[in-house]
This record gives structure tokens, sequence and C-alpha cells, in this order.
């Protein structure tokens, strides 16, 4: 950036429950992804802010191979889509502002170029596009939480995905609530995730045969 | 996050010569991709920093599927990722403070099981870990530039990755420098690049279908 925030750039070494082994942001070690969500409506200006910050991620060759279709609690497609999810994350994913279908297009046409070609990043720098949108959206007070584990056909038909889109997640975007909004096996686990140790994913030169 | 700072939700419609349809954070439209770069040292604290934020991604089922191996401009290990990259992007990535190969391992054991299951996600999510580092970086003053175009075999042999591990792209880390750094053909795609528009890659219900 232009012109760093100072209060942006502070580094932490402590979010929540969480500790870093060098300090960082605040914005990425206290953004963790709720399951309690309070249901309540997500302003326009909220949920485009998440899209416009997708939008900007960075792509191979550009190709900006992210796309979202997106439904608002209350509506049909909310109800279809929250369908496709496997029944223990229904339960909880009911409960989101907006649920969002994110999928990726390798296909693209480079500038100058006649025929398409495709990125071999596409998944990955979707990926990307879901992280600004998730870090947008904590920036702003909202939570969300990615799931992979959904039925694809049925989630396909829920949106009219063509066969050109590959469906990567449905993320579900709400107001954190309290942990008692969930059922209670499920309390205990509302809580930041752990991670790896720093040493187990970064390597100095190159990798370990076993990491 | 559970204390947002104002200073960071501030939404902007402008950054340079980037605009926004709907007023977003300046971190992901100020954000982008620079080649003229200064070559100086990069401090282990900002290099880890950027990790950190990466290890703080999220994951399908908390997998944490990223791996990185780095080397500092100097050493010999820099020299053969270097080495590995399209002839166009090693023009300019030589003048990187580290080169970074990002990785994903799709095998993971969840928690409580005896036998690893592979995740849908590992691309994905380890895009997720790569806007996360970007984006500690742009915070920090420092660029970076993801290349998914690079030899993987060469890449694979500078670094030993394992066949478990699918390469997913060389990442430059660097201090923007001046255009003039770069040969005189290239200077004039020294800027932020522009956007699909929303509209394109939004969709309120489901997709169209020629998404």
């Amino acid at each position: 950036m232009a012109n760093p925030n100072p209060a942006l750039v502070a580094l932490v070494s402590q979010a929540g429950d969480r500790a870093a082994e060098t300090p960082v942001s605040s914005l990425f070690i206290g953004r963790w992804s709720s399951r309690a969500l309070t249901g309540e409506a997500i302003p326009d200006e909220t949920l485009f802010a998440l899209f416009e910050a997708a939008r900007f991620a960075p792509s191979y060759m550009n190709s900006q191979p992210w796309r979202f279709a997106f439904a608002r609690r209350g509506e049909p497609a909310f109800d279809r889509l929250a369908a496709s999810l496997l029944p223990g994350n229904q339960i909880w994913a009911k409960e989101a502002s907006a649920l969002v279908l994110v999928a990726s297009k390798a296909a693209f046409t480079p500038p100058g170029a006649s025929e398409p070609i495709l990125s071999p990043a596409s998944s990955f720098d979707t990926g990307a596009a879901w992280a600004s949108l998730a870090l947008q959206a904590s920036l702003l007070g909202w939570s969300t939480r990615a799931m992979a584990g959904f039925d694809k056909d049925k989630a396909r038909a829920a949106t009219g995905a063509p066969e050109s889109l590959k469906l990567e997640a449905v993320i579900a975007i709400g107001k954190r609530g309290d942990p008692t909004l969930l059922p209670e096996e499920r309390q205990p686990m509302e809580k930041p995730s752990p991670r790896k140790k720093m040493a187990d994913i970064v390597f100095a030169g190159g990798f370990p045969p076993d990491c």
C-alpha cells in the first residue's frame, strides 16, 4: 500500500486464545470461522464490500477466475443452497445471513489472444479471493465459514452453475452469536482452531521428505 | 475480530488508479503485484510475519495444507528457484528479496482418525494462505507477486519437494522499486491491473449460463 496505516501495521503476538510465534497483524490471528450466528439481515453495502475485496485479489495473468452466487436468508435460493450442505453443516448454516457458492472458471482469454486457455491456478486464485472476502468480513465485524463438504450436484442444480465452473466451497456469512445458539454437543467446538507449528510448514532452502 | 480497529474498517472507493464499485478497505484495493523490486534484504521478523499470516488462514477441517520453502537473494537455493521460472519472470524476479515456493498437501489425518484422507480443497485453501501472506506484506510495505508459470520439474528438484506436494506458485517478495529498474518495454506494465465488473463475477440467486 502507498500509505500503510500504522494501526493496520501494528503486529501482535496474541489474539484471544491464539498465540503467534512471530508478531503478526491481528487481522489474521483474530479472524476465525464461527458457527453460532444470529441470522440477522446483512446490509447490501456490507455484503458487496466483501465481494469487492475478493474482486481485487491477485490471479494468474489477471484471469480473475472467481465467481460468486449469493442468497440471503429467507430467499428460496438460500434454502436450496442450504439443502446442498452436509446435514451437520445445515444445522448451523441455516442461521447465516447469506450463503455464497464460490466457483472457479479455469478458461480465460489472455489479453491479445483469440482463443481461451486454461489457468493452472484457478482454484488457488479463487482461494485467494475467498481469503480476501473473509478478512474484509472480519474487519467489518462479520464472521465467515467456508464449507468444502457439500453435495456438488445439488449445489450445481440449486444455482444453475454451468459445467465450465468448478464448485469450490459454500460460504456462510453472519454475525457471530452466542455459542448457546448451537446444539449443546457442538458448543465446545465454537472457538478459534489451533495451528501447526511454523517449523512444520515453513522451510529454509527446500522441503524435507516427510513434510 | 474481537476489537476491530476503526482505521482498519474505514472503507474507500479509490486507491491510486483503482476504483471500487462499493467502498472497500484500502488493504485490498491498494495491494498490487509489483515487478520492479529493489533487491534489499528482508528482515527475519518481516518474512516470518508473512508466513505467520498464512499460517492462520482457514482450511478444510483445519487441514492446513500449505507448505512454504523460501530462499533469500544471494543464497544458492534462491538461484535454483529463480532458474525454475519462465525466462520473462527471471528478468525481474532475480531482484526479489526472497523467493518462496508454495505447495499444497492434500493428504491429512483428521482429528481422531487413524488413516489420512485427501482434502478436496487443498489448492483453494493454499490460495487463501497466499492471499494472507500477500496482504500482510502489503501492510508492512512490501510487495509480493505470485507466478504460476514456472517449470515444475525444475522447482521440485530445486527444493526437494516430495511427490505428496502439489507445487502451486513461486512468490517473489521485495520492496517496490522505481519502474526504471525494469527493461524499458516492461515499464508500462508496472501498475495495478484492472478488474472485471462486479456484475461479471457476482450473481444473486444463481449463475447465468455464460458466466
